[in-house]
């Protein structure tokens, strides 16, 4: 295993879908060129910081002009891996997982979701999105079938580490969790988390401190 | 607006909500005392940082004894707030706004959900979970007669912004944000951002490079 490319801290990867949304924003809006100082205005980060994280990559701004928007945006893709698609499945099919899969915007960004599974008898055979919910015990058969690149799980906490494990053995090496527990899973397997309870906790931590200094 | 409270990292902060996770998980299994050693092997934070993490409040545990689990989990749950409880509205009742109300997760904890608002004449009158969805202008007079702590904002990005100034307006104080947009509202208005497309962004990267180093 070789490291050719420079590695890049994970902290600054998770401030590129905010400068990518942002150079849609302008683009939308029709202009070509951005600054490290406007982009500083729109992101909430220092200028300087922002021209430290485009340095990682090799820079793209030009002395004088700027940066290019489109070219800034393509490239940021690029590094993203959102130049490419995704074929996803969604394993749980509650509530969550509906809500994932009646989303649109991650279609637009290049993630297909092409399978949905659940144990429940009541929603085997329906369909979301025009994708049809079918039998966890199918999973084996679609996976050998169909090339996924990501599973969503969106399960039970009880049942979340059992079943990731399962998907991980099938060949499964992207995971993006809602489920409310850590998944324990070999190296080489991805996992981006969602922990949504752990966010409002935060959330209610802010709340207490901001009510308490406020009475003060 | 005195600082009487010792400043505590945020970084800190957002561990805690892991640490009552697993501390509940030892509850449930009638484990009365812990140490920093084993909540290492259980979070993958290090035992020292654990300690120091705790030190934040004034340790919690004893030389020799480690941690008492009732006495650690009840008062980090007071730190973060969870001691109280919270009546959340949310106001876009779309996909995610449905996942949100119908997860009986959130109630156990403590965030009681008591509104439930969409501007769409097909949704208003309909009830998820014993919560009826009410027309987006009834929302200023829920708030003038129910104590609202939350807003849980799942807008499309194209109207969260303005929506989010007019509930500040009409006295929100806390934003929990599941929109794809950065709310910029005034200081001491709290947000909490889920940037889900952001989280897979994230994951398209750690996918791409994985890929990219397993074929080295």
């Amino acid at each position: 295993m070789k490291e050719t490319e420079k590695k890049i801290p994970m902290v600054v990867i998770k401030r590129l879908p905010k400068y990518l949304n942002y150079l849609l924003d302008l683009m939308d809006r029709g202009i070509v060129r951005t600054s490290s100082q406007e982009l500083s205005a729109l992101t909430g980060f220092t200028a300087s910081q922002i021209r430290q994280d485009f340095n990682n990559f090799g820079g793209f701004g030009q002395q004088g002009y700027g940066y290019n928007v489109e070219e800034l945006y393509s490239e940021i893709r690029k590094i993203l891996g959102l130049d490419a698609s995704y074929n996803m499945i969604v394993v749980g099919a509650g509530n969550m997982g509906h809500a994932i899969t009646n989303y649109i915007g991650f279609e637009k960004m290049g993630f297909c979701i092409i399978g949905l599974f659940d144990v429940n008898p009541k929603l085997i055979g329906t369909e979301v999105r025009g994708v049809k919910i079918q039998d966890m015990s199918s999973i084996k058969d679609f996976l050998s079938e169909h090339e996924v690149d990501i599973a969503v799980v969106t399960l039970p906490k009880a049942v979340a580490p059992k079943i990731a494990d399962h998907l991980v053995k099938l060949g499964v090496r992207a995971i993006w969790n809602f489920s409310p527990v850590d998944l324990k899973l070999s190296e080489d397997v991805v996992v981006e988390n969602v922990h949504l309870s752990e966010s409002l906790m935060t959330l209610a931590y802010k709340v207490k401190r901001n009510n308490t200094t406020a009475e003060e």
